[in-house]
């Protein structure tokens, strides 16, 4: 018998690799944060320290929200029902200019972690200010992030130049060299605010860097057709003449695409996340995902920020993805359970840069895992567990997680962040803003 | 002070009526199952038997799901990701053959009741075989519903003609007719299920019963192309020349329909059911809700079974509905949250010619009622209440719901079904099931 730190049985364990694999009562053998094999329940092989039993539960790969905004969530509900300019432009930039500072950073991605752990989610890519408190706040927590190094043409409370943006981004890079949870992204705001100048730095450095470059891209029809108008190319295009079109790219949104430009992104190996919720909210247009897939490019699946979705829930993503799919390929047999999953897990890890280590239950990779109980009347009875998962379950079911073997919720209970004092300082921040905006 | 039976205080009550309004701090006065008055919680006014206080809840009218088929919950997650005439012809339509008799109903039905009202559901539409039977199931677990009398051409388990289905359907209205909480309505199953002599029938008798007539209509593409190339009419046309537009149809479905084909039903006062997570699922097509919304006509929500949305979760298909119109709409501003929470409320109560009794709480009414939580991590913080509700929310956020004055959700235990009962008796139908599945 061989000694090793944790076995998690299971009723079924869903590696994601290979492909729609459901192995019924399995065990997970975990050891130095690593999953060492994945095999029957009933083989007496290993003698674990700890023994997790899980009766009721599937256990998946944990989950990977390949694009937020995690400090939104304090605005979540701010400001509902508008299009997207109206909003950022009315609403959300105003909020930022006022209320967001280091404070609110660190106070907001705490919730959104909390959330986001709470609902199985146990890495995500995130863009934002002060992304040196998202990564503060993540080591702290141990949560697994990408923390984007945001560049933006004009100035906010956190820089004021693009050259700023990437001093401090890179200072940030350099500082988290050796953090084996968190890493960076280059992230460029969007083609519509960042100019050629920063984005040719971001692609020169890259180089050397070799991060990913994660930007919206495509997000309205807005968006394209102004950049038409004002300099005559796309933007993809303008991107793809930067030379930013190859495996780091994880182009966020990617609606309003012709036919043609879909070949293209899947030879260069670039990435798309995918945001239904947040597109549908926004009315920000349909993205061609089945065409996508179909035509191998790697789609991911982010959140976006609860200020436009709302919630941080990676199931009610997956859900809403495989349905939308569906509707907008016209084919019930688009984006199946089994791929939502996939696109929630390792196509996430794969737009980071992650694969080799997350994204799926495979001997060698981290031990990020979500076990969610599939027991409750709602998602009972079971025939398919892939089908619960994605159709069925609510982020409310998950029970378990783990980082790099560390069980960073138990029985729904968060082990590493004081839940009641986050709840606290959202309340304070949701009064000083409701106050502020009833004053004016 | 005046003697009542009930006042729930509560953070927020929405009453639906007026729209969008939110009270804070007010509490309901309830008196023989019947709202007495909506009032700020600080007045004293009521000498009330019991009290409940909700400090972190938002009190909303019970929801109303005006389209399922209850029992089916026992098929959840049996077939997916196929299209809509697969999925009956080759999956759903053979099971039902196979398995359902009265005690699949029962069993069925109460998994349902079980799951609805654990998310806030306090009142159905239903339509499927043995209606005696869930009709029965309602009864004794105190909840609400409208029972279709469901009439199709050919032969099942349940009756052999068209003839059969009308007489079974009949008695069962009769023997309803003193019910409080169980109405009925006829339920032809579909245009091109149902022929001309049925629905000529129904039409002749609801001169004198004025039921709601709940049909499937317009469900896909395909449903349309056929009808119009075996009779060169559309199917809406159809049941128009039948003289079934008018108040009492409930028209599930509706997608594909053209512009003009939407102002008739407003001036008809015909009502649609709205399924946008079965239509997404089964790839059936969009209905128009903004365009129909706007010109007037009464659009109220359903799930649809869980064999096709794979939940009855009415939180869900709120956010879905809301989501999915401005997608559709190409409008963000299209089913803002109050909006979708009426459909899911009074749309739904006015669909089923309840609308005096419940869908909005106003003296008057029937106190059904659902408090829901939102001091939970995905919740907060709460700037809107009702956005809140539509677009972070979820089902197992109820935390308590009466129907009729009568609580049947108390801290998210069921008063009146056995949970546990419910749950081995749906484990024990997937048994025999997936067993004969493997069989074959």
């Amino acid at each position: 018998m061989e000694s090793i730190d944790t076995l998690i049985s299971a009723r079924w364990i869903i590696p994601v690799e290979p492909d729609g694999v459901v192995l019924e009562h399995h065990s997970l053998a975990i050891q130095g944060g690593k999953i060492v094999e994945v095999l029957p329940a009933a083989t007496k092989k290993y003698q674990p320290a700890e023994t997790i039993e899980l009766p009721n539960h599937a256990v998946t790969p944990g989950l990977v929200n390949a694009h937020t905004h995690a400090a939104m969530s304090l605005f979540r509900g701010l400001a509902d029902d508008l299009p997207l300019m109206d909003w950022l432009n009315n609403h959300i930039w105003p909020a930022e200019g006022k209320w967001v500072n280091d404070e609110f950073v660190r106070d907001g991605t705490e919730l959104a972690i909390a959330e986001m752990l709470k609902g199985g989610t146990t890495c995500f890519s995130d863009m934002y200010f002060f992304p040196e408190e998202t990564a503060h706040v993540c080591a702290n927590a141990g949560m697994r992030a990408v923390v984007g190094l945001i560049v933006i043409d004009f100035p906010t409370v956190w820089a004021q130049t693009a050259e700023e943006y990437l001093r401090k981004g890179l200072k940030l890079h350099d500082e988290l060299r050796n953090s084996e949870l968190i890493t960076t992204a280059f992230a460029p705001h969007a083609p519509y605010t960042v100019s050629d100048g920063p984005l040719e730095k971001i692609r020169t450095m890259n180089n050397e860097l070799n991060l990913p470059v994660h930007i919206h891209l495509h997000e309205t029809a807005h968006e394209v057709d102004e950049a038409v108008s004002k300099t005559g190319q796309r933007p993809l295009e303008r991107i793809a003449d930067l030379d930013l079109v190859n495996p780091n790219l994880v182009a966020v949104h990617m609606t309003t695409l012709l036919p043609g430009e879909i070949d293209p992104l899947a030879h260069a190996g670039a990435n798309v996340v995918h945001c239904p919720q947040s597109n549908m909210k926004l009315a920000s247009g349909f993205c061609p995902v089945n065409a996508m897939m179909q035509a191998g490019v790697n789609v991911a699946l982010g959140t976006d920020s609860a200020a436009s979705n709302n919630d941080l829930d990676m199931f009610d993503e997956m859900r809403t993805a495989a349905l939308l799919a569906k509707a907008v390929a016209n084919d019930a047999t688009a984006v199946p359970a089994h791929s939502a999953l996939r696109m929630a897990t390792l196509n996430g890890a794969r737009a980071l840069g992650l694969d080799d280590q997350i994204g799926s239950l495979v001997p060698g990779k981290s031990a990020d895992i979500a076990a969610i109980d599939l027991s409750s009347i709602a998602t009972q009875p079971v025939y398919e567990p892939i089908s619960q998962i994605v159709y069925s379950a609510g982020g409310t079911q998950v029970t378990d997680v783990w980082i790099a073997g560390r069980r960073l919720l138990k029985n729904r209970q968060l082990a590493t962040l004081d839940e009641q004092m986050i709840l606290q300082k959202a309340g304070a921040w949701r009064d000083r803003i409701q106050a502020a905006n009833s004053g004016a």
